[in-house]
């Protein structure tokens, strides 16, 4: 049999800014996922395509070539409203890790499938794989029986779901075609979509830790995914929220599960809790309950369903953390506010003491991080910390303190600081 | 050792419209020869620079990097002045056979290194090969003797020369990236100095038939390939020549062969005759030598240079060429005037008469092609044939004349017919 179209012809057509059709799109992905379109072929592509765009109809196409690449869970008979929460990735970003089980003690169902940390963004199995005997891979009906059960699941996405796109995404992070916001938006929604939720909150990052670095940009993803979400029938609302700053105290990913629990047990810092209860109420809005997420926090009913969801999947929540071998801090030279502490410089900084990987096989250090003890707006006086490393390798600390020079300032005591609001816009389907 | 620079980051750079250094390019063209920049990445790194282009600096450091990936040639020692002449390619475009020897016959060495035909252009080696015995390949050592002893060598390039070049140029045909005006430019550059010839003389072709359909895009690669032979220090000029119609009456192999060998005896079409003439004066000049092309083709000593360069190829002169198995007549429905005769549409017909391959690996019908009987300008009459076609697989008649159904055009009796001057312009180095 002919092949009904010549890669060579689709790179041409995107090449010189022709709108690629349903059918070419359709062949292309499919074509390369059976691996009958060359790597180097697709790349082309794919850098043609971050060159000259695609049109709303090309990334709704791409996005549901790649969900027919694989398979589509159906969590419709689980007698529970299901919605999920993703994130474009930030630094200190653990709000899953309260938000499912919060959500699940709403009455929703949270199929929270997730991935691991691959540059200065931590990953979230790479946080919960610090609590002893927690395990990321369940079978479909291991995640199915647990959502009807405990009501959230945390785990890896099976590699049923959108295979295109984890060829493509390993292609994209090697040929400079990353930063491209259709391939993105798809990205992102093809496998949420194949997850088999109904409803979904997008968190999308804005600032200097954050993928999207301009306002603009990531209100364009934000709409971009909002759409495609509709578009194949999942309810779906995006908060654009700041990340020039780091979420909380605790970058790494132990110390991240500890202030996790702390947010569940009544405590936590305020921008965490703060960001956990606005995508809560937008998740319970969108699943159609009636529920208030800070009675429900306040209530420990959140902390119960975290418990049981770690214990279905191996892992003992009184078990304790992993500690470093090694601390460092970094103190203050001067006296007064902190006037700006940079969220990429501490993600960096946090990367290189262990917390996050290189490369896709390498492993993470589960207790290597850094707690943040001054944040912007905070007084701070002399030799004051405003910084603990913590790393099992020593020799990394210079390095992270290097990253860590210029990350945080100190304005003269009095200065007002004005702080970006968590929040900056919402944008919610038709 | 760890490598200078990451491959991502080059095609980051030119993504993102920056400018490559010339260690970037050096590193990135010798890194890929030796297989440590992944096919992948390479065909991104074309794309972003087909889409956004390259500064001259950067296109003569990436020519000056694909000469470095293998052996520049030394004729140095010939005795003579060397000059030789490229064609971007063009239907019927047969002047390198008698160019060669008549130049030759004027006292130069010409060392045409010429390639095979891919598409609807046909290949200089693929023409030779109708020539019983003839044979392509030779050593180094039995190129220069040859340039020596007869003055002119027509045979394929050695795999040492640019090497870089033919690992792009095939990542470049199945990519969509053959359309970029500074890779064609390196690429015709970098081989032909590597050659080792002391002068060039491009013969760039614009209209239907050519690479180049624009004359604006044609005259910036022509000015682009001047440059480059200037700062390598071969004096290069460039000639932009109608490619509109086809260039004689014959299209395909042997007879394009027994074309050549009519204008060597004296006779032949007045365009080849006319082409061959002004660019053999080019190059006569390029090398310094005070002679007539004109004087010498009449004088018998042009085509005493073919025999000799055949013959030292193995080839006989004498021997009759292949004559195909079977032949079709389109003939004239109207009389009138020839308008219009479409390059591009009979060398597409030619090719699919088995003249040309669609594939690197097929071979060509020697005896395959198309006479064009009636050119623009002649007058018609009803039943004249316009077009003969010949083959060996007469399955073949029915495209081929499909091809050609548009491909002339008969205007009233009478009309004027403006015909485009055979050289639109001449561009000469500094």
């Amino acid at each position: 049999m002919t092949a009904p179209f010549a890669a060579v012809d689709v790179i041409i057509a995107k090449r010189d800014g022709r709108e690629l059709t349903a059918a070419q799109i359709d062949w292309v992905i499919a074509a390369y996922t059976r691996q009958q379109v060359a790597e180097e072929q697709m790349s082309a592509l794919l850098m043609a395509i971050l060159l000259n765009g695609m049109s709303s109809a090309e990334i709704a196409h791409w996005t549901s070539a790649m969900l027919n690449s694989g398979i589509r869970l159906d969590l419709s008979g689980l007698g529970r409203p299901t919605v999920d929460k993703h994130s474009t990735g930030g630094v200190g970003d653990k709000i899953s890790l309260p938000l499912a089980p919060l959500v699940a003690a709403c009455g929703a169902a949270v199929p929270q499938l997730s991935g691991r940390g691959l540059g200065h963004t931590g990953g979230t199995l790479d946080k919960m794989e610090s609590i002893l005997g927690w395990r990321a891979t369940l079978t479909p009906a291991e995640m199915t029986a647990q959502l009807a059960s405990v009501g959230a699941v945390i785990c890896a996405a099976s590699a049923d779901l959108a295979p295109a796109d984890r060829k493509l995404y390993a292609l994209r992070d090697v040929t400079g075609t990353v930063e491209s916001i259709p391939m993105i938006a798809a990205s992102i929604m093809s496998k949420k979509i194949a997850e088999g939720t109904s409803s979904l909150v997008l968190d999308v990052k804005v600032g200097s830790g954050a993928f999207m670095k301009r306002a603009d940009h990531a209100a364009e993803l934000a709409r971009t995914m909002v759409e495609l979400g509709a578009r194949e029938g999942v309810r779906t609302s995006a908060l654009l929220t700041d990340m020039s700053t780091p979420l909380g105290v605790a970058v790494g990913n132990a110390i991240e599960v500890a202030e996790s629990v702390e947010v569940l047990a009544g405590g936590g810092p305020a921008d965490v809790v703060g960001l956990t209860l606005v995508l809560a109420r937008e998740m319970v809005a969108l699943a159609g309950l009636d529920v208030d997420p800070a009675a429900v926090l306040a209530s420990g009913r959140a902390m119960d369903s975290w418990r049981a969801m770690v214990a279905a999947q191996g892992g003992d929540p009184d078990a304790a953390l992993p500690t470093p071998r090694f601390r460092e801090f970094v103190v203050a030279d001067r006296a007064g506010v902190v006037s700006r502490l940079d969220a990429l410089a501490v993600g960096i900084a946090s990367w290189r003491l262990g917390a996050g990987r290189a490369r896709r096989e390498h492993a993470v250090q589960q207790a290597a991080g850094i707690l943040c003890l001054a944040k912007p707006g905070d007084s701070v006086s002399v030799g004051q910390p405003l910084f603990e490393l913590h790393t099992d390798t020593p020799e990394r600390f210079p390095l992270a303190l290097a990253d860590l020079a210029d990350a945080l300032h100190i304005a003269a005591q009095g200065t007002v600081i004005e702080r970006p609001p968590l929040v900056l816009d919402v944008i919610r389907g038709g």
